[in-house]
């Protein structure tokens, strides 16, 4: 369900796999919370635990804890793009639109790449709780920017 | 290729047509550039044809050109969602990226839906020309909020 | 500041005070990060003590802890726009843009009014670090919905 | 009334005035229907003549028509932030918020710069009918991105 395929990595030389991000995320941070599940050189699929203990009033999901998702997200998408690990890639912008309360076990987001450029990286979002993938509680456009020589 | 279909209406009481909604331009407008391809509960697809006397320098559409499109496929996506033309359906907010530069005859912008609510229509926007669908120029999602019983 | 003033409640009836936004941050959440310095009918300042164990590589602020500051200004802006705290008004959109990486001990956020409607909140967000408020490390706008009467 | 100041050019070596600006539109394009006020390296502030043949059912401003007007003040901005005309500076993205509906007979717009850097410019912009700048019709923020050496 890549949204276009123009950009990104043939899928020949791709090398990146959920492990490898998984095992970056650990190692750039102690404790990590986000677990990635699919990478191809167009999108990612990434999960998280809800932490019961920090909803917002009625149960639900926080705008926060989303949007930390979203940004996770894209920047597996930039390292996707790119078949390596960029830790000094950086969030440009990121804009987000939360549609409906969410509460549940586990939340999931799902990135697409739109453009894979020489200086950026932009992907749009989608984030859902449980198996409601249908229901998305929140949509996001977010771009990366990626290190560039001085 | 809708993103999901939570939303919108039951595709059985699905009565809006591409031609319904070019009529309604041809009302409203005296011209319109603009024409509606496909219409479901949760999708739109429009194109427009790209004025060449009007380009930037380089021969290039305008960010405001496509900004234009954007905004009118998420207002045919809002009647597609709620079943029936509503002319004072309102953009609350647009967030547009520019991918790259686009040159060429027609401009073609589709609209799916990530959200029908009560009260806002949100959804998410990719922009191309001729037939490089793989290759947008650029991509959207914006809100138009419907008008509300006083 | 405020860079403009045609929405909002008049002064002379305004009640809201940072110690009222800062006890009901306390009774809705049993830790709160935040806090309030600053309130009018048209903008809001707010304060909170960077966590220097939660810190990104290069010992920066992470983009969702601005986020989630961003957030919250703007809710505390909700509240002084309809002169009122309102638990149950929540984000509609949040558009943020990272200008530079920001390193310190104290992060401030700046709320000011662009627009207080019947059923919406608009305002914009400056964000930055100790006392460098003419380099923000990031600007945001977004809008907060009101619950409506059903 | 710039909201900050940490970019820009130092104000003795500015040299970028109205009248430039206004020349290098007219030699960009053939006719051009915005003129620039104000310049200075943090501001820019900027009119566009209503056309009362192209207005939205009920006699308001079309979105796409302020879109228009923000996107050029940014470009704008850009040029004040490098002192300097850059016809190849682009557009990256652009955010914009609808406030109220806009009635009148010219339309106003101004830019202040958030951040001056060596790959982008980003501003935020407020625009406004006839003398009601307190009552914005619509906000935007956005980043243009500047031509890089090969």
């Amino acid at each position: 369900m890549p949204r276009h395929e123009g950009d990104g990595q043939p899928l020949s030389d791709f090398s990146l796999t959920p492990e490898k991000l998984n095992d970056s995320m650990s190692t750039l941070f102690t404790s990590s919370v986000f677990r990635c599940l699919e990478v191809s050189p167009t999108h990612v699929l990434a999960e998280q635990k809800i932490d019961q203990n920090g909803l917002r009033p009625g149960g639900f999901v926080p705008g926060p804890v989303q949007f930390s998702l979203a940004d996770l997200v894209l920047w597996y998408l930039t390292s996707a793009a790119i078949n390596r690990i960029e830790p000094m890639a950086l969030t440009s912008d990121l804009s987000i639109r939360f549609l409906r309360p969410g509460q549940g076990e586990m939340l999931y987001a799902r990135a697409d790449l739109d453009k894979a450029g020489r200086l950026m990286i932009v992907g749009t979002v989608k984030i859902w709780v449980d198996d409601h993938e249908d229901k998305p509680i929140s949509v996001a456009q977010g771009t990366y920017v990626l290190p560039q020589p001085a």
